[in-house]
């Protein structure tokens, strides 16, 4: 998996004319880029340089101690270790392959390429001061958005995995839920399976599963409480794991039957509707080439025309070795997304579809789907919640 | 625990004349800045910013999703949610308190005070372009070290937790070891009592334990292998436990006889006993107040003075809630340590002192002990290991 995304970023070096990607780090454990999930799948203690060519080349330069970790990766074919510092040999690896442009992991809008800390950038900059390499620094973000973003058919397969198994606990939670449970026992019930499953949560554990139950709950983000279900509530869900290293991501909404209910009160299945065909219809507008906030505004002023305050967050975020995998995203061009919601779609991209909207008095109507990016538009990859689920 | 350092953290303010810390991040599931351990303890997701003031504000804006849960840390008083972007009420933050100075965490030195990303780093000089506040940055280095090195009584007794759980362990492997098994073999073993313990491994799986037996292996910081133990083998192993948030990190050495031998050969005694008295001797040498490098120079110097090679690290590293703790380190002045070698020795840090030498045709000795800093000098956290096990 990890050679296929390291032979995948020579070619988008290649298609983004970029003759050098420069990965540089430091003890990782303690604070980690995360494009090491892509191209190196350990950790490394001191200053380490991890390097790719558009010609194919790739160099690792590493503290002594961790030669032989990094050796087992089998990912750099050129590893060259040092004891007192590690400026000597980087700025030899400069002078062979003489580059005319060094992308390094900086950027403004995308988390995901931002995994180079201020010290470290300043240490390069320093390293470099004397040499004509020194302003040739640039962003990896294209790159790192299109390796991240488009998936090989591996990867989307652990998708698949790690979704299937999604809805299977979602089906046995559904015979689980009855009122005078609280939050925390559908979470628990939850995390019991997915122990079971000898999976993770996609998230941390705190808040995955997020359960909220009835009306003022805090609606998303927060660890369940011991509010009780009661009949009368609307009742959902977020919750994914990590299998194989790639995530799911899905929510759900239930309804829970007052005395003498045979379905959900009217408002109650106005607004899940909405939220059904909000999702429909952002679906149905995908195309490869767009920019994410016209899919964003589609959903978006869907749920405001049905008069429901707008979603206070993106439509949705691509998935894959996290949760939120950074770059294009399809959301509204507010100042908090910075230049992601104009990024174009892709074709291997998979993101989520979650809109929201408060059914006042009952409850927080959600669901999340998960789709990928295909020649023609979007394909489900969840099966999408089409009706409440009646308890 | 966490409400302790807050407050730890306005004393340091206090004493190093700083004015305001701010912890500036987003997507800390992708990408932590380490400090939030002390400061936060859970996760957010858009771009937030937690605030300490030298007079005891502790402020967080945060994306409004994430509101609940910051809420329940119960670590900032103030909270301020924003939907669209956070510039306005970090920007009103800074008028109403009007801060001479704003540590924020970068360092050169320091991986624990660099947790701010270089794209971040832009976001807060942009948005504070057209005010007074765009050059009061300074580092949080100092304020870093002295929160995580100066451990809480709390602390102090939750790392003896994890030393006295690693030790007992450490025994049971002894009466495992034998010849035959793999590297692998006594991994498994020592996974298998992590998991009955409940705890977790000090740093990632993979290379904890870390496990080598006989001559010509990694060494240290490599994957256990398939190598069998063989009579005439020295067999070390790294190894730590982290619980309750607090880590353990010591390092053991045995040997196992060859038939008719009823001791380890002078060779392997010599080498080990080299590594106890360099250990007794460096623990000997700490007072408060001297720099690092000079501790690491007496263990160094003895060792080469028996004829062996220096060690290609530092004598040791601070523990903490990281097997490596960041700041004050017992290393050597070489260019991939920068400063950090040069810093004073401070009551209340935990450090190891870990040298290893290589025994020719037998494997690797080491010993790595745990200490804390007292007023004194330096008192044992772990039992040192004075003779080698024998297997």
């Amino acid at each position: 998996m990890l050679h296929e995304k390291v032979n995948q970023a020579h070619k988008i070096l290649q298609e983004k004319d970029i003759d050098m990607w420069l990965t540089f780090v430091r003890e990782t454990e303690a604070s980690r880029d995360p494009c090491l999930d892509l191209i190196l799948g350990t950790n490394c203690t001191w200053q380490s340089a991890f390097i790719i060519t558009r010609c194919g080349k790739t160099i690792a330069i590493i503290g002594s101690l961790d030669y032989e970790r990094i050796r087992l990766t089998g990912l750099y074919r050129d590893i060259r270790k040092y004891v007192g510092g590690i400026k000597a040999e980087l700025l030899s690896v400069f002078s062979s392959l003489k580059p005319r442009n060094i992308a390094i992991n900086i950027s403004k809008d995308d988390c995901m390429a931002d995994g180079l800390t201020y010290g470290m950038y300043e240490l390069l900059r320093e390293y470099t001061r004397e040499t004509e390499y020194h302003d040739r620094f640039i962003s990896s973000q294209n790159i790192i958005a299109a390796l991240r973003g488009r998936k090989t058919p591996a990867e989307i397969s652990r998708l698949k995995a790690a979704i299937q198994l999604t809805e299977a606990i979602y089906s046995a939670v559904t015979k689980f839920i009855q009122p005078g449970l609280t939050e925390l026992d559908v979470a628990q019930y939850i995390l019991s399976l997915v122990e079971k499953n000898k999976v993770t949560t996609a998230w941390e554990e705190k808040t995955c599963p997020a359960v909220f139950t009835g009306p003022d709950t805090a609606g998303a983000h927060a660890e369940p409480t011991n509010r009780k279900i009661e009949k009368g509530h609307v009742l959902n869900i977020d919750f994914g794991v990590k299998k194989e290293g790639y995530c799911s991501d899905i929510q759900r909404t239930w309804y829970v039957l007052r005395d003498g209910e045979t379905q959900a009160p009217t408002a109650v299945r106005q607004g899940f509707n909405t939220i059904v065909d909000a999702i429909q219809l952002a679906k149905d507008a995908i195309e490869p080439g767009l920019p994410g906030w016209q899919i964003d505004n589609v959903a978006r002023d869907y749920i405001v025309s049905k008069g429901y305050p707008e979603y206070p967050h993106a439509l949705g975020h691509q998935v894959g070795r996290s949760t939120h995998d950074g770059a294009g995203l399809l959301g509204p061009r507010w100042e908090r997304y910075g230049n992601v919601t104009n990024l174009p779609i892709e074709i291997g991209q998979v993101y989520t579809l979650e809109p929201r909207l408060p059914i006042e008095g009952y409850g927080v109507a959600t669901a999340e789907e998960m789709i990928v990016i295909t020649e023609k538009g979007a394909e489900w990859l969840s099966h999408p919640q089409k009706e409440l689920f009646i308890i």
